[in-house]
């Protein structure tokens, strides 16, 4: 949630509107290599169609502006609240989530339509706005930016269930063939840091307050871990030595018989990946993604090190620009790390999984009503991913945000940073 | 199986050719009222796509006739083979049923140039073709009408699963508005009967071989059981009472929370029932449809009845004509009982539930080779159904003809007729 | 259930008294080698443990004799009624079936107890009882026979399932080693039969009415399959051919890993059997057991034979003492068979699955009440066996006796008699 | 895992074989009121028999100590390696825990046998043993009290899941009925505090290292929830509001059906709830128990306060001594607050869930080889939870012990205490 409305208001409305336009085009952009059949499917609970994603986006607005803000307003049909509601409670009761897939009706031509309606009753609305609505308004929109990343991670299951192994797009960006340089440590020492958003523009309410923190010395890999790194790992046995794996994650290793991350395919002998591009053989330099954290971990242990702390990430990235390859940069798969001192790939590639189980800061409290379900609730059985991936829109991550997923979780594009203690 | 390959040679090959692109055009009319995403979806293992029918059937055509009549045969796609076998584990492995609906692609559209392609090919072979080939090719006919009434039985389900009720079609004929008849009782003698297919004209392999059978004095109702009758059952407790049911049936009905028929729903303190045509206020005189045979055999034990043999029905409609109300009559719902003498309503409207669990009569074999996985295989747990409904294509079914379902199965068109001892 | 009380009644009050003494003796008999640790344990759902089956047949009797005989009676124990009733609706709520083994109370002592009590009630009641009552001490006097033969199939299973491997006894008798004969086959013209229990003396109500049925010409195995010839189609590749098992079996074969019937234990390379004697070398000349209908019918397809129908085996076996192996000789294990002429070990040793599905003879009604509830719910989606095994007393089964399990049950002695069109 | 051996060394080694044997004794008096049929039944995956527990605890001594010390060491049985080992996959494969309640055999007897071999030769080791060895032997103490208490929350599940309400002791101390005073609260400045153990006297590995922490400001109070505060909860519809609630706990909560704490039961419009000493009306002022981290966290929730992190727990306790209502006090069951200033209840009575993920302190490492698997494998999923209970032994806890539970667990002696930001 928005923590400060204030810093919001600073921006003339005009912007705002701009900024709306930009990121609901910029959804249907995402969708358009996709059939309608494409936009139908899902191919697990966690996955949701591409099309309740456009139309889940849209009811967000819907719902928490317009609904609000017009005391006469007339939903744009009866039973979308109902089929397009994720899991406010306070809202309603809702279609459930693993029957999503199950829906032709609306179609994604009616669900453009819902879009092109709201988004006109939003662009009238967003001239001459109030504060506390531009807040709700900007909250939409960071919303819409989390639902463009769980768009594309979504589609490549659905693509990667298909045998005919499809492309979303044969057209992406390479990107530079980069060698990955050799992994370095970079040391910090103990001490007193804050931490946590200072309210300065946009965050969610997770991500404050900023608060003290006592941090012993540390150290931090300069840059992700490697495919050859994560390869050198399965040859050693890494899937098959319950030494190295914390318990659950071995009942979960041998139940759904994990052997490699989530997307890599036996080749004649070696690793092809499956990747937004289709096939392609695995590229030792590139990080290694798609790994859940109990897969993370177990690589660590190996290595005889461990994952970052989210506070000892936040503060290894303290005063570095949020670049990197992003969604926008039309990649959407993480490339080799740049040659470079320093601390490399903080952002975009891919989420680096940290051994913070996800849960309030000191003096967190959820904000009152509907609103407050978006983060507050899930605080457990999480573990928290820092720095953004190749499937995140570029603008959207900052050092203090916080993403969240269970541990077993591998359709991110989560990946590996390496740490030990000082 | 053809079990006599002569009679259908006996057909000039135009003949065959003509009624082999009628068939395959009436499974594309029945697709057309509905959207790629319509098309897409599976909404329980049992249902399959009607994307999925149009590209199985067409894969049974390419597989048992074109490959086999064409040495230098190529196949259309190379992985159709894999996507579109549904069970014939002699031609190779299969993508898994209950996954059916994960596939976007093939899109809508390729599957039609796949139909193109094959259907192609085949008016090619069917000038001129051989009588052994030709019986494979009245096969695939037959299989595609089977296809047909699943395609129906299935978007059925699918169409019900949306909380938006979207009809099928909005412009399904309605017929008259029968008042049902008097139940009244048909007297048959004991006697020694032949029973089964003769082999004059086609039939499938468990249709034989024709054979004698001793058969007990019986009765038979005149006409299916109707809502209005179904109704009292219900109101006197019939989901609420284990002494009425089967004990795997009271199981199911307990699990799954059985209280009336599949489509029928709660609505202002009366019934409404899910058609083809959308949802419509629960008509008394029409024949209960979408029972369980356990629904069927419980409703009999609280009417102080039984559901007849297989044997029985075939006994009571031997002479009569295969008329009904069938998926050609465009109402795609069962129609209330004409006024009339004797046994009505044989064929179409329901398909009707019998005692005889599915086995093989005396002397049954199935084949030899792939196709003898079409019928043999399934003989167990499974209760044979007769006579045909309103979503069975007209002219498919005839006095021999054996349907087969689990009893717990209620997407299918099932009903109830009532028998007794004589 | 009793068809002929005149008959029961005919035997002096006495001889039943002492029947009933004799049979209850029995299972305290079978009991005897086992701790009341043994006696508690459930290992699967289909099986009770020894002290709910001393206790449950107990209960039958109370019930249904002394609670009916006597106005005043009073339970032995309020919760028994609760905790005993295996599946009688009518009687009231019953514990939950997988939930027996949870109860380590009562103790077994108390059990006895509770045997010790109802018996002496019985008793007095035996002497000077009426026709109707007499007639339901005698199925109870069968009911807890069938309970015996459970007993040790059950106590078979919970010991299989400990890594120690233990014995139920360790004195059994190991009878003649017999070379099993040569098998010959039987021939059975056709003809119209009288199938069924005529009413003379006791049988269960699903083996009437006697009624007429025509047959056609068939043969029949002289022996049952034995170990060696199954070892052939293990050997053969049967548990990995799916043309040769109905499509239910090879789903089932594939998801539970079947390899072998139930008790065969690879050991060097060779087999080895678990028996209630404990672990011992597979003897290939002994009838092959613990197989599941699905087994046996895959086996005769790969024998280019089928299974025998429950008429046919009834036919066969016209005129034959029921005389051979049961649990009255100690052995509790299928011996070899006997040399001889003709159709040997039609009873003991092994039941015998047949094709034919357990249901109603033309004309069966199950009785009025409780009882009912004995049989004819179970009409659906079992297979009939016949013969009785090893395992069964001695004087319990009959040429009309119809047992039954579903077709995926192994833990039974069943075994395989193959058939043939003639 | 031992952090301190000196300390344990410095112990005469007659005063270890001391106390080894009194703990060992006492395990033996926990399972004396239990007859070998209670002592042989597991409810759920969770619980494991008594006789499984009694028998653990010995292949620990025989694994880890005796195996170890004598090169020529026997094992007692071949099998119970495999039996006996309960996670520790770097010892061998073991058999699997959802199935311990299958075992008859060994028998409650033969496992005392087992217990008196290995105690036979631990006596003899204890007389001289090495400093090394001394501390493994002394885990394996504070291992068995764990078991102890295992036990008794195990026990108390398999007799509540019996119709009857068994006991498990009819004598229990029942204690001074007590009248929980009013909730007061304690306040705490921020500040960096030392936490974790100082390697004084034994400790397990999670508990350290020590380092240090920045703590903002706190409050917490005086004593735990009472029964009468939860009571409200329910009445004010705590089960059925899901904004209490975090997402999982609210999933869990509608699967489960739950409705009140584990063990409570509607009784005549008010609560009764079972105990160890058999079912019993609910006392107001007792503390809640049997609740989970869900429900813990949904009643603060309620109260609009929060739980304690398990460092604000550990300085509150700063200074306490480590007394309370013990298993050793023979009450067996929560007691009502005492009188008093301060911070009381801290031990004993019920474990407090606190709001931390279990996790690893900075700086901690598992210990290598088989007994690091004794903690940190664990360190993913769970909550901690600090204080002892009622069923912990005296002298086992103190005040940097963590316990760890997943956050749907309900079946230990759980409670609540609330705090809030400063």
């Amino acid at each position: 949630m928005v923590t400060a409305a204030a810093s919001t208001a600073t921006a003339p409305a005009s912007d705002l509107a701009e900024r709306y336009l930009t990121v609901r085009r910029r959804s249907a952009e995402l969708a358009r290599p996709l059939s309608a059949e494409d936009a139908a499917i899902q191919t697990m609970d966690d996955v949701s169609p591409t099309k309740w994603h456009l139309a889940h986006t849209t009811w967000f607005f819907e719902t928490f502006v317009l609904a609000k803000a017009y005391s006469d307003y007339e939903q744009h049909h009866p039973s979308y609240g109902y089929l397009f509601n994720s899991y406010y409670n306070s809202v309603g009761t809702m279609h459930p989530r693993p029957r999503r897939g199950l829906l032709s009706r609306p179609s994604l031509d009616e669900v453009y339509e819902y879009r092109a309606a709201v988004d006109g009753r939003m662009v009238e609305l967003l001239d001459g706005i109030d504060d506390a609505t531009a807040a709700v308004v900007r909250l939409g929109i960071e919303h819409e930016q989390q639902h463009q990343e769980l768009l594309l991670t979504d589609i490549k299951h659905v693509l990667a269930a298909n045998p005919l192994d499809p492309a979303y797009r044969t057209d992406l960006a390479t990107g530079e063939p980069n060698a990955a340089g050799r992994q370095r440590w970079l040391d910090f020492d103990e001490g007193l840091r804050e931490l946590g958003h200072d309210g300065e523009g946009f965050s969610f309410d997770n991500e404050g307050p900023r608060h003290s923190r006592f941090q012993q010395p540390f150290r931090i890999a300069s840059r992700p871990v490697t495919n050859g790194e994560y390869r050198e790992f399965i040859d050693d046995g890494g899937y098959r030595r319950p030494e190295l794996w914390l318990s659950d994650g071995w009942i979960r290793c041998g139940r759904d018989g994990w052997q490699a991350p989530l997307y890599w395919r036996r080749h004649d002998d070696d690793w092809a990946v499956f990747s937004l591009g289709g096939l392609r053989a695995l590229a030792d330099d590139e990080p290694v993604c798609h790994v859940s954290f109990y897969e993370a971990d177990a690589f660590a242990t190996w290595a005889e090190r461990r994952l970052p702390g989210e506070d000892e990430w936040e503060v290894a990235v303290d005063g570095l620009a949020a670049d990197g390859n992003y969604a926008d940069d039309d990649a959407l798969h993480p490339q080799a790390a740049p040659t470079g001192d320093g601390f490399v790939q903080a952002y975009g590639d891919v989420w680096e999984w940290t051994r913070s189980p996800y849960g309030p800061y000191p003096g967190y409290r959820p904000v009152e009503g509907a609103l407050g379900e978006y983060n507050g609730k899930f605080m457990a059985n999480q573990m928290v991913l820092r720095g953004g991936s190749c499937a995140t829109p570029a603008g959207h991550v900052r050092a203090t945000y916080r993403n969240f997923f269970p541990p077993d979780a591998r359709w991110q594009f989560s990946g590996i940073r390496l740490a030990d203690d000082g």
